[in-house]
Formats: structure tokens, C-alpha cells, sequence
């Protein structure tokens, strides 16, 4: 799940928030997780991941079949299999913290279901590009996130995020069939605007939903967030995209 | 230990083989790939294994789409998960022996693609049903050939054939099932004879097509196969499904 040279700004956020921690970013689990509202965020944002780590284990399974090679197929499976690991850990995690897993994912299975029906690949490189994209935008945004985190929770929540090797085998592949064809190029530039654009949507579906989560992002609970940040947030992480887009090949 | 008298079931053969192994189960690997019909054989098999598991792997993440539950796909999803650990090994030791894994798999991916196009479940229990049976033929038969195997081998084999947890879990799903409406035993019972012609089918297809591997199995290089052990061989294995249906409440 992690991306080669996108994360500059991300990776500073979180960064400086490492550097010298402050409110909740200098707690753990234990001490943070007094304040309902607090732990009930972190459930949230566990579920979230859970589901999308679930739900991106099956996706690449399924773009298994489109593979043109064995050798691809066993790559795209071993992912698969490494998100199913990352699914392990979170769910893990949220019964040990007394949280039902089930119960926890439940609210976030339309809006990934949804997004992952939107956006069905249409042949193998479409399904590396959202690979790609997806991974590449959700990395971001959990990487943003966590610096505002409980040291326990930022600790799983950035192992989770550690690199399962998608990003170098999608981007050399890609790379290799723009090289072959250019008029992939362009197709290819249009899926990715797609998919940042259903990512967004499904995303505002999930603030407008889920109110402790919202409020974290906010700056209700955890420090540092205010409408403007998110606003600076959401700016970082378009950029970032569209950075990696170009490195791509791409027009974003 | 090649006698066909105390062959009476896999365990017994593989039971035997173990207490006192004799040719080639006596050797390790080094010393059995010394004879290069023995080392295309085991090569052969490991490929077929490997491809077994990789295709597993795919119909496992495919059924969790089935799944009525999130706690029942994140099952299924395990299972696969294990099935590509199994996939690794496997592959893993073809390299170490010098053989190109994807060159090995090649052979095998017509009759297992077959095997599963013609067997696609048309509903959960389908799956689940399918699960069972497909792994535990596959599980006796390789461990009856595993007990003709040089020991570097047969260790492998057997450590993949470890139970992922299909059994019991499939087992319980499918009485349940049965037990709230019984109509569901005879469509089931039909669904797994079929499962079985369609595996007798597509190994015919494989033994036909592999000499190595076939001259293995009928006693050509590692001892202790003849054409009536073969036979007696698939007796075993059937009553072995025999049983396990009835046991599952299916009559076979």
C-alpha cells in the first residue's frame, strides 16, 4: 500500500507530528481511549480500514483472472494475500480493544462495495492502474490521519500501510504498455480521473454518515484538525495523485 | 512395504512407507534426482500441486463473494490466504530444485481451469460443498503418492496437505444447512457426485497426457505402483468420499 515518491508531504505531516507529539498524539491507547467519543472514532477508522483491506483482497483476486501470465497471476495473488494479513492485524486489533469486527466494518461495506462496482476494471490494466490509484490514495490519507492518533492505534494503523510491493510492479507494467502503445495512455488517464472522482464521492458518503469518525477529522477530539486543515488535507492528497499520475505517464 | 496386501488405505500406506521405506522412499532427493525420469516426475507434480493451489486460491476468493455473512467471507478469504502460502512453498522448492515454476504449472492449467469452468458453483453451499470434497480428494491423493516419494519431497507434500480448516468448517455449515430444510441434501448429494465424475474426469485427461508423472504412478521409477495398485488406489479414494459424504449427511 505504499507509493514510491508521493508521500513527500504526507510523510512531513506526519513527520513533525512524530517529532514532538502533543494531545492525544502523545498518549496511548489506554489513556486516549478514556474519551468515548475518541475511542469510538478509532473503532470507526479500524472498521474502515478493515473492510477496505477485505474488500481490496477480493478485487485483486478478481483481476487475478485477468492476468496475461502465471507469473502475474501468482503477483496479483500474493497482494491479495498480504491485504487478507493486513485484515488479520485490524480485526485483531478491534477484538482485543472489546470492539465486534463485524459490527465495526458494517457501516463502510456500501460505500466500498459501491466504490469497487463503480469502478470494475475492464481488463489488466485498468485493474493495476486502480490498484495503483487506490492503494496509492488510501496510503495517503491513512497516513495523514494517524499522525493525529493514539501511539498504539498510529503504530498498526502505519504498519498496515507498509509498502506490498504494488506500486513498482504497477507502475513498470504500465509504463511498459504506454511504451508499446501510447494510445493507452490517454484511455488509461481517464480511468484514473474516474476512480479519484468515485473516491471522493464514496468518501463524502462516509463523513456525511459516520459521526465520530467526522468529528475526529474535524478537530473535535484529536488535535490539529480544523475544517481548514482537512480542506489543506484533501489539497495534499489531489496533488500527490496527480504527481504520481505524471510519473506515470498520465495526464491527471 | 510394497505389498499390495498391507495397502489397505492411504494412512496405512503412507504408515508403512515411513516405518520402513525401501527405493526410493528411502532416499533423499539429491540421491532420487540422480534419475532423470524420477526428477521430471516429482517436477511434474509439484507444478500440478502448485497450479492446484493457485487455482484454490482464485475459487476460494471468488466463493467469499457467496458468502451470506462478512464473518463468512473473511473464512473463505483465510482459506485462500493459506492456499497461496501453500502456492509459495511449492513454487519455492521447484526453483530451489532448478525448475522454472511457471514452465512446471503449464501442463496442468487446461485440466484445473476445466476442472473448475465446468464445477463453477451456482450458490454458497454449492461452494462450500465443493471446497470439501475437491480438497480432500486432491489431500488422499497425494498422499498416497507422497509415500513413493524420495523424503526431501514427501515432507513437502505432506506440510501442504496440513488441514487449512476447510474441513470442519465446511462440515458444520453444510448439516446446518441440511438440518433446517433436508430438500437441501438431495440437491447437494447430486452437486457432489458430479464434483467426482468431473475429477476422475480431468485426472484421466492429466495421466494421459503425462508420461513422467503417469510412468511414476504405474510403478515405472519409484516402486511400488502397478496398474492393479493404481486401480486399487482409486478404490480407496472413492470410498474415502463415500464416507465422507455419508458422514456429511449426503449420500454419495
Amino acid at each position: 500500500m505504499e507509493t514510491p515518491d508521493n508521500a513527500t508531504d504526507a510523510a512531513a505531516a506526519a513527520d513533525s507530528a512524530t517529532e514532538a507529539p502533543t494531545g492525544i498524539a502523545a498518549q496511548d491507547w489506554a489513556t486516549a481511549a478514556a474519551e468515548p467519543t475518541y475511542r469510538a472514532a478509532v473503532v470507526d477508522l479500524l472498521g474502515a480500514l478493515a473492510y477496505g483491506e477485505l474488500a481490496a483482497f477480493e478485487r485483486l483476486a478478481e483481476d487475478a483472472k485477468l492476468a496475461p501470465t502465471l507469473a502475474d497471476k501468482a503477483e496479483l495473488a500474493k497482494m491479495a494475500s498480504a491485504e487478507f494479513h493486513h485484515f488479520e492485524q485490524l480485526t485483531g486489533r478491534l477484538a482485543e480493544i472489546g470492539a465486534e469486527p463485524t459490527e465495526a466494518m458494517e457501516p463502510f461495506v456500501a460505500a466500498l462495495d459501491g466504490f469497487h462496482r463503480q469502478t470494475a476494471p475492464s481488463d489488466w490494466l485498468e485493474g493495476l492502474v486502480k490498484a495503483y490509484v487506490g492503494d496509492s490514495i488510501a496510503s495517503d490519507f491513512y497516513r495523514e490521519v494517524a499522525a493525529r492518533l493514539d501511539s498504539d492505534t498510529r503504530e498498526l494503523v502505519l504498519a498496515v500501510l507498509d509498502d506490498t510491493g504494488h506500486a513498482s510492479f504497477a507502475v513498470e507494467k504500465v509504463r511498459a504498455a504506454i511504451e508499446a502503445d501510447p494510445r493507452v495512455g490517454g484511455r488509461l488517464a481517464l480511468w484514473a480521473r474516474r476512480l479519484m472522482g468515485e473516491a471522493l464521492s464514496q468518501s463524502q458518503r462516509v463523513v456525511a454518515d459516520r459521526d465520530a469518525l467526522s468529528t475526529m477529522l474535524v478537530g473535535g477530539v484529536a488535535d490539529g484538525f480544523d475544517l481548514a486543515e482537512v480542506g489543506r488535507m484533501f489539497s495534499r492528497i489531489t496533488e500527490a495523485h496527480t504527481k504520481r499520475m505524471a510519473a506515470l505517464g498520465l495526464a491527471a
